[in-house]
C-alpha cells in the first residue's frame, strides 16, 4: 500500500551521540547503525519511506528522554531545544514529515505552554511524552498526568485540537529493584513497556480526565498495550463497582465508551494479523493507525508485515492512511496514489 | 454442560471471619454474604455446583493469603492449619471437590516439602500461590521463584506430577504508594492482578525454569494474565535477542512453545467469547480451563457465559471438563452425565 | 441498543392470505400466528419494534413473491398492486416505516421504471429482489440480472442513488428434482438461499456490472451468504485467473476491492458474534448492516442477540444504525435516543 | 515445520496424457508443465516434498474422474485400473506415499468390494470420491451417497475404519446450461465446488448417515467448503425445526455435534489465516488437516504459508501433521524431525 502514514517513529540529538551508542548497546548488535538511523531525520528515513510506501511520518524524541530528567529546569531545556531542532530539519519536507512536541512535564503549565507554541509556531501534530514523568531530588518520584493539576495541560490539548501519545518509558529506581532487576530480559517490549503505559491510560480514565476532557485524545502504540485483551474484564469490573459500591468509582462512561471517543492505537512493534484482527474486534477499525517503531524495529518487517497482511480493503486504507489523515488533518497531504495498496 | 470442573475457587477460615469481613467490604456490597459464602466449602458451593452444571471443584485459600505473611514462621504455620482444615472439610466429597495446597514461600525446601505431604496425605492436586511471597522485617521484599535456588521445589513440584497455580496478589509497600495510591480503582482484575502475574510467570521463562524442569506445569487465571495478546510481540523480541546479543537471552525454547508444554490458562473471571476465542489463536484449545472464580464472580455468570458461549462441541468439552480431567487425573471421577453439553 | 434499523422484513398481501396460510405450514408451527405478523405492516410490527429498540424499518414483500411469476404481465401487475399497497400502508408512520420496491424482474426498461416511480413518487429506500426472475412457459428459465441487458436497470439504480437487496428465493423445477428434492431440509436458510444468492452476486461481480456501474451498490442478507468465507479463495482464484490466462476474466478490480464499494451486509438471520466477527474482519464493519428477518425470525432473537453481543461500541452503532443512515440518507430521520446502547 | 502430512493431492493416468492436455488448457498457462507435475507419482512431487517439509502424501486420482463417467461398467473398470496403478507405482515409499482408493460409485456393492480390495490388499488410507456419480443415459441424473442403498458402502467404510474424502466435481448438463454457463468463471474454486460438497455433505447428514453410522468419517477439502462460516445459521434451523415440525427434521445430533465426531475439514487451495482461524473456532483444531491440492495448487504457496502462519505451537502440530497421523494410523510413519517446525 502506497501512503502508508506512520506515527511512532524515533530520532535523537547528534550532540548526545555518545549517549545514544552507549544505549543502543544494550539492546542492538549494531549500535553504530541504529546510532546513524536514529540521528538520521530526513535522509535514510526518507529512502526507506520511499521504498515501503510510507507518505507520512510523525517524528518524536526517543524514550525515555525528557521523562527520565528530573531536574525540571534541565528537563524543560532539553524539550525547547529538541523541539526547536526538530522543527529545523523538518521544515524543507512539509509533505513528508511532522513532528511530536517533547515535554517536560513537571509543571502542567509549562507543559501546556510548550505545547501550545510548538503547534501554533511550528505546525506540530501533538506530543509524544514517554510515560510518567521522573521528579524529586532522587528521581524516585513519578509523576501522573491524571490529576486534577493537569486540567490546564487537557484544556490546552484539546484546545489546540491535538493528541497526546502516550509512548512507554522504563522501570527506574526502587521499583526497578524490586521487581525488574532479576528479570531484565521482560524490560521493554516484551512486558514493562505495556505495564506502565496501562496504569497510566486507565489512571486517566479513572481518575476522570475524560469526563472532564470528553475531546481529549490519547494514542497508544502497541496494539495498545495490552489493555484490548481486558475490555470485556475491565467493563464487568467497573460498571459492576460503579452499580454497587456508594460511594464507588464514578467515571461517567464505559471502558467501551472512552476507546470509542478518546483512545487511539497503533501497530508499532506489534506485527501480528492475529492480534490486530481481536483489537478490531475490541476497539474499532476505525481507532487504529498503522506505525512501524523505527529504527528499534525495521520498515521492513512492519511494512511489508501490513501490505501483506490478510484484510479488507476497507480497513487496510483506514488503519494505513484514511485514520491517520482525518486525526492529524492531513486532508491537505498530497497523495498521488491514494487508491494503490 | 453438565460435569464441568472449576478451579479457581476461593475459601476462607472461620476463625479469621473479621478480617475477611473487612476485606470483603472493601469490594462487596454485601460483605456478610461474601463472607458467608467464602467460608462455605460444601453446602451453598455444592448446590450452585449442582444447579449450574458443575461436576468437580478444586478450592484453594483465598488471596493474598499466606503470601501476605512476612513473617516465616507465621506464613508456614497458617499454611499448614489451612491444609489440614479444607482436607477435614472436602473428605467426605471425594468426587465432587478437591484441594490445592496452601503453602508459605519463604524457604523452598519447607514449600517443597508441605506440597509432598499435601499432596501424598490427602491427595491435592497440586498448589496455588498467590504471586510472589511478601518477606523482610517490614514486608518490603518480595519473593520471586524464579530463581535457582527453588529447583527443589520445581523439582518436587515435577516429581509428584501436579501443577502450581500462580494466582495474583495485590501491590503492597513502595510499590503500592509510588504507582497505585492514586489510581487504586485499577487494583485488582482491571489491571494489578495482571501486571503482577505477567511479570512473575515470564520471569520463570526467561530465567530457564522450564529449561531446567520442562515438565513443570503453571495455570494462569483470568484467561493468562495478559500474556496471549502478546505473544507475537514476545517472540519476535525473545528470538530477535536471542540471535543478535551475544551473551543473551538464553533460554532453550520459543515463548509459543513454552506456552504449548508449559502454561495451562483458566477462563476464571474473564467471561468474554471473543478474547476466549483469540487465546485460542494463540494458545490453544488444548491449555485452556473452564473456572469461575467463586464467590468473587457468581456460579451463574460464569457458567450461564459459558454453557451459552458460541463454540464448537470439542473445545467445549474439553475446555468445561476433558483437559482438567486430564491435567489432574480425574479419569475416575464419576461422571454420569459426560455427554451432557 | 435504541434507535436500531432494519431492512430484510417481510410483509405479505392480506389478499392472498390462504396462500401466505399454506406456505406458512410449510415451516411453521404456528400459520396462524405466522400469517397474522406477515400480513400486519404497522401495529404488531411497532410494537414489536417498540419493545425491542428498533427505530426504522425498511419493508418488502416477501420471497418469493414476484420472481416466482413466470407470466410477466402477471408479474408485473401484482408488483405494481404490492408498491402501491405498502406505499398507503406506511404513510402515516414516515419516521418509522420505509419501503423497498417490489419488481418484476422480466423486462429491464419495465423494472428500471417501476423502481423510478416507487422511489420518486413513494420515496422508496431501493427495491429488493427474490434472486433471478423464474421465466419461460414453464418456468423452467432463470433470468440473472449479470446479463448487458441489465445495464439500464443499474443506470437507473445508480442514477436514484439507491440500492438493490439480492434476497433468496427457492430452488425449482429441474435444479429442485435433480439436486434438492431428497435433502429438503436444506433448502432455505441451512444452505439454498446461499447457494443461490452468491451464484447472482458473483455473476455480478465476473459478468462486470460494478466496473460499468462503480456506484451500484448491493445488498446482501445472512451475514453475506457464505461470501465472505471464501474471500480469499475467491480472490487467490480470480487474481491468478486474470493475471495467468489471456483471455481471462477481466473484471477490473479485485474481490475485496468489489465488497469494499459495491456491497452490503446484513445480519438477518445469522445471529452469530463468532461469524459477524469473522465478517467484520473479511469486509469492515463500515459495510455491515443490522437486520432481523422477521416474521421468519423474531425481534427476541435478533434484537437479544446484537444489543448483548460482545462488541465495540463504534462497531455497534455503525451496524445497528449509523451505517443505514448513510446507505438510506436517513439524516433527518428523528432518533431522540442515538447516544442510547 | 517438517513432517507435514497432505492429502488432497492428484494425479492423472499416462495413457489419458491428451485429455489431461486438454484439460489443463481450461485452466493452466502451462499445460504441458502442469500435465507433466499431475502425472508424475514420485519424482517432482518428493522433491517439492523434501523442498517444503512434507513428509507423507495422500494421493488421489483427478477431478472429476470416475464421476464423470456415466456407464458403470466403463466406470468400475477405470476405477480398478487407477487403484491398481498408483498401488504399483508408491509401492516402492511406504514411508513417503499413501493413496486413497478411486471407485465407481453407480452400485453400492460393487463401491463397497472395490474399496474392500484396495484397503486391504494394498493399504489404501480411505477412498477419494469427486461428489455426485454422473449416471443415466445421458448423464443427467446424480447419485447421492446420502440415500439408504448406500449403507452397504458406509458399513465396509466403517468396518475398514477409514474415511471417505468427499472432493468437488463441477456442475454439468442441464444445472450448467441453467445456471453456471453464463458466469463460467464461477466454476470451480471460487464456487461450484463448495456449492456441490456442501449439499451432498449436509444431505449425508439430514438423511440421517451419521445417525445410522456414528463412526463414518467424511474429509472435506477447502476449509470446508462454505460450512462452517453458517454453523450456527445451521444448527438455529435444524434445532428449531427439529423442535416445532412434526414430522420434521429427525436426525439426532446437532450439526455441531456431527462435525466433532464425523467430519474433518483440510486447507486445500485455501490459505487464509484468518478463515482458519474462524474455521478453529467453528470446528476445532483438533479436526482439521494441512494440505495442498498439488498440482492445480503449488507447494510453495501452500507450504510457505503454513510455516509461516501466525499459530500456537500445538494447533500447527496437530493441523499440520498429528491429526492425520491418528485419523490414518501412520503412528508407525518414520518422522526423524517430529519436533521440527
Amino acid at each position: 500500500m502506497l501512503g502508508k502514514i506512520i506515527l511512532e517513529e524515533a530520532f535523537a540529538l547528534p550532540r548526545l551521540e555518545e549517549k545514544t551508542k552507549w544505549w543502543a548497546g544494550m539492546f542492538s548488535t549494531d549500535a553504530e547503525k541504529h546510532t546513524r538511523e536514529i540521528q538520521d531525520l530526513t535522509d535514510i528515513r526518507l529512502k526507506f519511506a520511499d521504498q515501503y510506501g510510507v507518505g507520512y511520518t510523525i517524528l518524536s524524541y526517543t524514550a525515555p528522554g525528557v521523562q527520565d530528567i528530573f531536574d525540571p529546569k534541565e528537563a524543560h531545556a532539553l524539550a525547547v531545544e529538541i523541539n526547536d531542532y526538530v522543527a529545523e530539519q523538518i521544515k524543507p519536507f512539509p509533505d513528508r514529515l511532522g513532528a511530536f512536541a517533547t515535554l517536560s512535564m513537571h509543571d502542567p503549565n509549562e507543559a501546556a505552554e510548550e505545547l501550545r507554541r510548538t503547534v501554533t509556531k511550528y505546525g506540530f501534530k501533538g506530543a509524544l511524552i514517554n510515560d510518567t514523568q521522573r521528579a524529586g531530588t532522587d528521581g524516585e518520584d513519578y509523576i501522573f498526568y491524571d490529576q486534577p493539576e493537569w486540567d490546564v495541560f487537557w484544556k490546552t490539548l484539546t484546545d489546540l485540537d491535538v493528541p497526546l501519545y502516550l509512548h512507554p518509558r522504563n522501570p527506574t529506581g526502587i521499583v526497578f529493584e524490586k521487581l525488574w532487576k532479576d528479570r531484565q530480559w521482560l524490560i521493554g517490549p516484551p512486558l514493562s513497556f505495556a505495564v506502565g503505559v496501562s496504569l497510566h491510560a486507565l489512571g486517566m480514565v479513572t481518575n476522570g480526565v475524560f469526563d472532564r476532557h470528553p475531546k481529549a485524545q490519547v494514542i497508544l502504540g502497541h496494539l495498545g498495550e495490552h489493555i484490548p485483551f481486558d475490555m470485556w474484564r475491565i467493563n464487568h469490573w467497573f460498571e459492576d463497582r460503579k452499580k454497587l459500591l456508594k460511594p464507588g468509582l464514578d467515571c461517567k462512561k464505559t471502558i467501551r465508551e472512552y476507546f470509542n471517543e478518546n483512545f487511539w492505537i497503533t501497530t508499532s512493534g506489534h506485527f501480528s494479523t492475529t492480534t490486530l484482527n481481536f483489537v478490531k474486534d475490541e476497539v474499532s477499525a476505525d481507532r487504529i493507525l498503522f506505525s512501524v517503531d523505527y529504527p528499534f524495529e525495521t520498515f521492513e518487517d512492519g511494512c511489508t508485515w501490513f501490505d501483506n497482511a490478510e484484510m479488507n480493503t476497507g480497513d487496510r486504507l483506514k488503519i494505513g492512511r484514511e485514520n491517520a489523515k482525518g486525526l492529524f488533518k492531513l486532508g491537505e497531504y498530497k497523495d498521488s496514489s491514494a487508491k494503490a495498496i
